[in-house]
């Protein structure tokens, strides 16, 4: 019988909100067993950066992550915000430890290429990318990894890697040794089968649900990546995955109000 | 028999000059056994901050830690410049990982108090500051922990601490528990007889001679807290404490070349 193991992925605007932020790390810290935190960051990475005049330039959603550029994500993801997460996890007697992709040789990636558009140092996973010896060890020790965005390519360079692509890869890689329950948080109650309406929440799908939305295009285009992630992830062992909104983590995790599950 | 640990302070301009670093880096990975980096960083947080138009003032040559400088120091140290050399560490083979004060409660300090000025977020080390357990528990799985100068006062405010006391503090806690060698490194060959002359290096200074020298008012005034704070160190049961430039620190180890080498 394996340990239940849950990975959860802060999104949405809680992390720029201290009031939101604090109640988001007492729920999670709340959280009885073993767990991973992920989070970004990508708004106030951008808002100092405004500060530092270093403009923050974006394709299709993701950071032209130039030389300046990746000095401010690591200032940013893996100092100030990771380091204030953990200490505020501390305060609520969560033992964290947080962890850039560096440190332990925890999440070796490579600097994206093949692509059109230069996104800079901008680091990919692949199949080997999670250490997972190490993690299990921290876990073990009673620790809970607390991961930002910053990954490195095992020669130095440090790579700004997308939160939610971590997530997954840590669920798919740990699954071996855990039960693993995957939920990202955002600001919306679940997957909604009409993006302005709050009360369109999808509480079950399945692939072949998914699949028929799909046909029907009624899957709006941003959830349609994040979605296709999630039924790759199951595929490869995790046991459950869940969206919902980041103020209703504990309700969610206890499987009661709204959120979205998805399941094969 | 306990086993040896190298506890190094990465201290005077190398922070800020790639090649240096790089050169220290890769001498510090050369070092057999376990081993503990500890850095700070603050003239870099000086220009980053200018850069945000936060301004560094400093009281007896510690920086007054306000708001902002809380946010910015959490940035350089613990982001930038912890994972810098984290990811070149790594690259080098070396098993490192970065920590804060908060990172699993690694170091716990208090905000400073009863002092006439008011040095803000600063954090102050007592004995039980150090978390002694996940240290050897980390050293023992084959990690080489890298910390920044930013400690936690276990109730969620990081703190901004001096990291030659960080230094010292860790060595007097891991005494009990290895055979530590403590070494501060910096700009010069030495403890200077004569600060202008870089050729008069005391190479061996005992209390004895260490109290003789400042009867004579020969210790200039800058070194005077540093060794007084070495000789409370030797007290607490540290082995030995060498102090040698940045670009030395190989030779120093292996008791070649020009250092200074502190005894009881």
């Amino acid at each position: 019988m394996k340990d239940a193991l849950h990975i959860i992925k802060l999104g949405g605007s809680a992390i720029d909100n201290t009031e939101e932020l604090t109640d988001f790390l007492n729920s999670f810290s709340q959280i009885s067993g073993l767990k991973i935190l992920v989070h970004g960051g990508g708004k106030i990475a951008t808002r100092i950066g405004a500060r530092m005049n270093i403009q923050s330039v974006y394709s299709n959603g993701r950071r032209i992550t130039d030389d300046e550029s990746i000095d401010l994500v690591t200032m940013v993801f893996a100092g100030l915000l990771n380091k204030k997460i953990v200490a505020a996890l501390q305060s609520n007697g969560c033992n964290a430890i947080g962890l850039s992709g560096a440190d332990g040789n925890a999440i070796q990636t490579e600097k994206r290429k093949g692509s059109s558009i230069d996104y800079g140092f901008v680091g990919d996973l692949n199949t080997d990318s999670v250490n997972s010896e190490l993690i299990i060890h921290l876990l073990q020790y009673g620790l809970t990894p607390v991961f930002n965005a910053i990954t490195h390519n095992n020669t130095g360079q440090l790579l700004n890697t997308n939160a939610d692509t971590i997530a997954s890869a840590l669920a798919s890689a740990l699954s071996s040794s855990f039960n693993v329950r995957l939920t990202y948080t955002f600001d919306r109650p679940g997957v909604l089968l009409d993006p302005n309406d709050p009360h369109s929440v999808i509480q079950n799908l399945n692939r072949e649900t998914f699949q028929q939305l799909k046909n029907e295009n009624s899957i709006h285009s941003g959830m349609l990546p994040k979605l296709e992630s999630c039924f790759r992830t199951l595929n490869s062992g995790v046991d459950r995955i869940q969206l919902c909104h980041t103020s209703a983590i504990n309700d969610a995790l206890n499987l009661k109000g709204i959120f979205t599950s998805i399941y094969n």
